[in-house]
């Protein structure tokens, strides 16, 4: 018995119709414990290097953890991995919703999809008994309607649906993976790995839990959360994410605003998650077996008409389609946020690369002619939603936003390469390098590109209490926010490497468990008798096994760099005297590499793998 | 408060009979822990590079940890260290009994001695006096009647000292400190550093233990100890250390024999424990607050009397002395045994030393007249105590013995270098590089030299449930004992890391304290909220200020070698076919180089030292 595990990993081969379980010993999932890891695991022990992500040759992985699915606070998680067409690197995304805690209740600890299907199809996992299932009548259709489709036709309301829409079907870069209609596997493009497969939806539904090992000592720590995190957590997540932090976030300069080139955003209390609670109405929702209810639900009628059904936006959202395209027009960007759930588009990549149009539009680098007559301005909410949807269906000038900024920017020309805000061709999300140094370091370092799911940030090491808190990380004094000397980085390189262990267990990052908590619980579940010890260092495999994968892409030091702007202080606001050095972030790119045990051109060595266990990555 | 601490560091400048005490902060204790971690600390920061070990410029630290003097299972340790005479690198032994508990009940955490005191003195900590005392009577003397002396003149018999007999006086490099007459700080030679600054003993007693953050917990462990561990621990040390295991151990080829140079003694069974207290008589003994009783006592009469009062040999005692001197009398080696301790002489290195002295006799490279007319056979049980007597008192061939093996060879010339049994200068201990051959390597890397303290024992993970005892430390699968290569290294430095916390801890090793019970323990004593993750790194970050202590002292990879006579296989016994390879060495040197974060050349790297926070070590 793997406790916590159901030992089972679904191989999908759709080029030739067939579906196979595979069974991989205890080694295995303690080495690689799930999510990412078993991402990583797959992606590089089976794919050609150098597969277009789009071919039949790419694999698409979704991952469960030994935590998602068990009643837990903060377990209702899983990931999808692939190649990503975005940045032709490493490609991984979680996300919360039932979607994951459903598949290891069928069964599944993970799927592994090979090859291409001739017409669209939808995987039906009902238990153990799974099929492709014709999926024409499906395709074209946004999630929604997917949805109900699928609910009605397999004749069960609890189906759990990871899916497609639109936008993975037209191959937008940045498309992502849509769990429950509003839980996105957001960033790395993997929607798009999914359309180009013909994989339009993953329909599962499961009755068996996964036996857990010390039933007793999880709920001893369930009890722990329910009184001595919960209240906090639950009251902090009020309006849900973004709650209150928004104003606060222009003020101190961290939230981007006008393509990252404003410092702050002037109108940015219309876009509190408080205001919308007040003006709007806002109702909260949650992942499976969670209390902390952070996700907004928005019902808008006209002239917006937003079903509630989809979600309301995250804080990401409300900053990259909000305040990062100059918008205070809220009830806009929750329609965009419901068009991008709709055709499963990335709300940062979308917003960012919106945004990104805007600025080129404003400069003229854009015109009339390539928007059809539309003023792309930054602040013209009306165009922005036209503009979501027009990504989506890849029509007129979302045509060319769809292929996110990196391409968008080679089009228009180098003129525009110093405000294309992106990393290895991921758009960055909605906390500011400027302001959160080490966070940058971190953007321009993480295998999937720019990417706030496995980062710091510089704040929670800033104050002085760090002790308290991260002291069992071994962050014992406080670093500034503005530092990204050795201190600071090597509390980097342990975060991110902790991160990516959240993103294998598959455990939320809101929930505030303490290190040691995470130890106990993965511990209750598994019978490992695991320590942190052991999973820092699964936390540091798998951050390497990602970087491993870029080296063998193609991906080189030089790609681990931030967009010019970032050394140019923004317009306005707290930050306008404040500005990255080159010099500076070179030299922290050396000190992560080195703490890392890379060489000097940010590969991993030999006897680095060697010790994370990893020595069949050598030389791959 | 600093719970687990007294806050409070002795200096004592023995030149100008100054005392004073430092105060450290919270961050120097949770980076340094303790023990060999302080010990590491004051070396590399107040010692000056080069200063001669037998100097008053060398400085001789007694340093307790968090864990000493706590009532808890193995928690009666305390750590000496200085630059040693024996390797002229970083030296330190750590030692059981009740001495360093009571330091801490006298309020000290560690004391820092400077200088040479003009005249023999010795130090007496009675709470918060303390006071520096001449010692004229008592130089000289062996350690029993010190204490004797002092437990009269003092008038308390609850006094605990820790002292050097004559051979520490007469600067044998190899001498130790004798904690309550049988314990011994036993490697790298901190007695003749201690008689090199003219300093007895110190002598101490004190009455207030320090505070326990949560009692309850320590309960707890303490209740979890007694309920799982305590029996079969209780039992395995029926007849003390190498209870049962001597002849085990000479089947296996483990036992080193007549110099290393035959692969098992044939006579064992007269030395094994069991056999002792069947013949002899046993009584057994504990250090501070543990219930284990692995210590031997015994009393023998006519022709041998041997005082109760010095203990009875360890496991390495009854190899050096005797196996390894061909001695299969096992009064003789419990006389030995008594006068190690009353002249505060390492038992390792003056069997090895005898050993090899026997050897070159054997050969006619030392012959009668060097001997002055002792037959200095292997074997000669007389002869062997003669000479112990002898290195105590530096007279005749005692004079030359007491340099250790590798001063010896030296002087003996080049022919007897094959089979001068040392690394580093120090004697190699009682477990067989042939057959535990990471053990080997740990040998030849320990910044102390051939070290047993921080090592690894092949034999703990060759077998097939080493996922259950050693998955918190991230060993998955077993490796064969023969193994060198990347997953043996792994498992070593690992091993070594967490070894070198607990000589920081002052944890006992003998204690089966499964790894996260370690931090459950040091949060319930010092309320940190600790993880093995943190814990892990401290261990890392001793283990590598103590190379780079040994780099400033000119110390190169060259030094990290195994004696010859480990490539060619002993003459009989199990590893009658089976020698170390040069290359395989060599890779695996390179190996737990490159792990643990150093260069080639073995040299730690800047970013490693900035990662383990002593980037003040950089360009020391």
């Amino acid at each position: 018995m793997k406790y916590g595990y159901t030992g089972k990993i679904l191989r999908v081969d759709l080029t030739n119709e067939k579906i196979s379980v595979e069974e991989q010993n205890d080694i295995f999932y303690r080495r690689y414990v799930g999510g990412e890891g078993i991402v990583a695991y797959y992606l590089l022990k089976e794919l050609r290097a150098g597969v277009d992500p789009l071919s039949p040759e790419n694999k698409l992985i979704f991952a469960a953890g030994p935590l998602t699915g068990v009643a837990i606070p903060g377990a209702g998680r899983n990931s999808v991995g692939a190649k990503s067409p975005l940045t032709g690197g490493f490609g991984e995304a979680e996300v919360g919703g039932h979607w994951g805690a459903e598949l290891k209740h069928a069964g599944f600890d993970a799927i592994v999809i090979d090859g291409k299907a001739k017409e669209p199809v939808y995987l039906w996992i009902h238990d153990d008994e799974v099929k492709l299932m014709n999926a024409s009548h499906l395709w074209g259709k946004v999630t929604g309607e997917v949805q109900e489709i699928l609910h009605k036709e397999l004749n069960d309301k609890l189906i759990r649906i990871a899916q497609i829409g639109p936008g993975g079907e037209n191959l937008v870069k940045y498309a992502c993976v849509i769990n429950d209609l509003r839980n996105a596997a957001g960033r790395s493009g993997m929607g798009a790995v999914m359309g180009s497969k013909n994989l339009k939806a993953i329909a599962v539904r499961g009755h068996n839990k996964s036996e857990v090992h010390n039933k007793e000592k999880l709920r001893e720590m369930t009890k722990l959360f329910n009184e001595n995190y919960f209240k906090r957590l639950y009251d902090s997540f009020e309006f849900g994410t973004g709650g209150d932090y928004m104003e606060y976030s222009s003020s101190t300069g961290n939230l981007p605003t006008r393509n990252f080139r404003d410092g702050e955003f002037v109108n940015v209390k219309a876009l509190e998650p408080r205001t919308i609670k007040e003006t709007i109405g806002l109702e909260k929702d949650s992942c499976y077996a969670c209390p902390v209810r952070c996700k907004k639900v928005i019902k808008i009628g006209d002239p917006w008409n937003v079903d509630a059904s989809y979600g309301g936006p995250e804080y990401e959202t409300l900053g990259a389609l909000g305040s990062n395209c100059g918008i205070d027009n809220v009830e806009a960007v929750c329609k965009a946020n419901e068009l991008c759930n709709m055709y499963s588009l990335d709300t940062i990549s979308t917003g960012v690369s919106i945004g990104f149009a805007m600025e080129c539009y404003e400069r003229g680098i854009l015109t009339d002619k390539d928007t059809n007559g539309m003023k792309l301005n930054f602040g013209n909410a009306e165009a922005m939603v036209q503009t979501v949807e027009l990504i989506g269906k890849r029509e007129g000038i979302g045509n060319l936003l769809a292929e996110g900024v990196k391409r968008i920017s080679e089009k228009l020309g180098k003129e525009t390469e110093n405000f294309a805000i992106h990393v290895k061709g991921m758009e960055i999300p909605m906390h500011e390098p400027r302001l959160k140094q080490g966070l940058g370091v971190g953007y321009a370092i993480s295998p999937i590109g720019a990417d706030h799911m496995a980062n710091m940030h510089d704040d929670s090491i800033s104050h002085t209490k760090v002790m308290i808190y991260h002291g069992a990380l071994g962050i014992l004094e406080p670093v500034p926010m503005n530092d990204i000397g050795p201190q600071k980085i090597r509390a980097l390189v342990y975060y991110m490497n902790w991160r990516n262990l959240f993103n294998s267990l598959l455990m939320c990052y809101f929930i505030s468990w303490r290190y040691n908590d995470i130890a106990n619980i993965v511990n209750a579940v598994t019978g490992w008798g695991t320590s942190m010890w052991e999973l820092m260092k699964v936390g540091e495999r798998v951050t390497t096994m990602g970087r491993v994968f870029n080296i063998r892409e193609g991906l080189t030091f030089k790609d681990d760099w931030l967009p010019q702007r970032f050394f140019q202080p923004p317009t306005s606001g707290a930050l306008s005297q404040t500005a990255l050095d080159e010099g500076e972030l070179k030299n922290a790119l050396q000190l992560y590499y080195g703490m890392m045990g890379w060489n000097e051109e940010g590969v991993p060595t030999n006897v680095k793998l060697e010790e994370l266990e990893i020595g069949w990555a050598v030389n791959l």
